[in-house]
């Protein structure tokens, strides 16, 4: 692959292959296994893609890109394999858990290890723009981790304001697909200009990427969804749709809500329902789906405002569609 | 601090002023109080005075490797935090262990912040030097993630040799001590075979020290020492004095051996107590510390070899004595 423009399957199907002739493999395999388990599991591979896009778009070589562009992907799935631990997950993409098949310290560890591996990728570039890749990429991770206790502190307190949540999500979502477009304008020797202005994309990308997810949490359909519906419910994830709700709810459906959210001892299936009545009633979805609207609406004038050839830009904007656009 | 040459006591200090003066501070002050607390602990900080003394033996720039080597000693105490979860430790340097005191969630998170951390101190040096640094780091960071993991895998095999143990603790501890040596060097603008000279020198040096270790987990004194005494015996750890011992012992001994790893009901204090008189009458201690020699030996074999003014090695030569002839 060169600079010549490619579509998003193209990008996605090389993407895809290249990942897949990685083997992942090493000594000792315990390791290793779960490493290539979920490196190797069909994803969307949306961050990659999205690293291959902006430098595409930007006119860069992709055999520049392709190997960083996979260090991103690692990482993402590195705090995948985390997360999954922290909140005792025991499915992902329809498939169990890193940490549910192998135990917590070998999740722990095969994390680590593809932390430090998504660096190996990510330094697999010219060396002069080296210093840049990283710099952007250690803040970002940084930030990640943020995102991810922060996430985790809101499931204990009551006074999460919609603002909290949208810094929440920026950090735990949306830095990595800014920082995803960012190094992908980097190595296509963007400006500066070019380059930032990228990276707010990806950022608004990324809010209403997680505003529509935390929407299919509740009301996907669980064969197109690789998670199990209602999850967030059960494990009193602070999402959109419940700090809306609780925002809008008369006395009894917040009293309602604060027993759903307080009580362990509701049955599952009963929890959910219960609190995606007062979801429906309350049309919280709506509310998300505008907010995500906004945010989608503003990655698309950042990238119209775009000092390059329409004809180059029409695959991130279709992302862009597609992403925030999601069938429920 | 410049080029001249420093004791290590001057090191040591300016080590620890610069990294006291860091605050590790941020938001959530959830994630950031247990980095904090763990790199405010009085430690040897062992791995950034040998980036440093290697620098100034080589004549380096000491002002260039300082951010490094602190990047090294937040990477080493990344490694301790969530090696802590793993073999379930509560006390490390006479403190509670982060897992212990914040718990587990809190203690990968603080960890995996750590690890981004590292990189971002690690790149503060001159930018034509990067991908050399990061490059050797990676490594190294893989290599010590399948250190651990073959330690955590020796706890339930039985048929561990010593060159599988001194495989494993050569990835576990002394590849660190090689990197910090060797990123001196680099940031000192030596050359490759210098600097590959210097990885070697601290691969000897990790290597007794790590048996060194080994030893005193048994034989030092509880208030000299910043662990529990005999806790490598009471997790099953396969350390030298175990495999050595089981090598030595007769068909009473061995089955002595087999009953107090394999048996989870003995109390600790008995477990210990048996063990330990079977390493006292085997003398597996002996034969540690003999086989550290070798090790030490070959350190300053490599150590006297280098093109280097005697004097300007006498830093290093006086801490590979310290580090191999610790009190028991």
């Amino acid at each position: 692959m060169d600079t010549e423009i490619r579509s998003i399957e193209q990008i996605h199907q090389y993407i895809n292959r290249e990942i897949e002739s990685i083997p992942f493999s090493g000594c000792p395999s315990n390791l290793y296994d779960p490493i290539a388990y979920i490196m190797h599991q069909n994803g969307k591979r949306l961050r990659p893609v999205l690293a291959l896009i902006a430098c595409n778009m930007l006119g860069g070589d992709l055999n520049k890109i392709v190997r960083p562009a996979i260090g991103i992907e690692i990482f993402h799935n590195f705090t995948l394999v985390h997360d999954d631990i922290m909140d005792q997950s025991p499915i992902r993409r329809n498939h169990e858990t890193v940490y549910k098949k192998w135990g917590t310290n070998i999740a722990i560890l095969a994390g680590d290890t593809m932390f430090a591996l998504a660096y190996e990728f990510l330094v697999q570039t010219d060396e002069d723009i080296l210093g840049e890749i990283i710099r952007l990429f250690n803040k970002t991770a940084i930030e990640v981790c943020e995102g991810q206790q922060l996430d985790i502190e809101f499931e204990n307190r009551i006074d999460v304001s919609i603002d909290d949540y949208i810094e929440m999500i920026r950090k735990k979502t949306a830095v990595l697909l800014g920082t995803s477009l960012m190094t992908g304008a980097i190595v296509a020797r963007a400006s500066k200009e070019q380059a930032e202005r990228l990276y707010k994309i990806g950022i608004m990308m990324g809010l209403a990427f997680q505003l529509m997810d935390d929407i299919l949490d509740v009301y996907a359909q669980q064969d197109k969804f690789g998670k199990s519906i209602g999850n967030d419910i059960l494990t009193n994830k602070r999402t959109y749709l419940f700090l809306q709700a609780y925002h809008k709810a008369n006395p009894s459906q917040r009293r309602e809500l604060d027993e759903c959210f307080g009580n362990h001892s509701i049955p599952a299936d009963e929890k959910i329902s219960r609190v995606k009545h007062i979801y429906d009633d309350l049309k919280v979805d709506d509310d998300g789906y505008a907010m995500a609207d906004r945010y989608y609406n503003e990655a698309l004038r950042l990238l119209n405002e775009l000092p390059v050839d329409n004809y180059r830009k029409i695959q991130l904007k279709s992302l862009i569609e597609r992403l925030t656009v999601r069938e429920v």
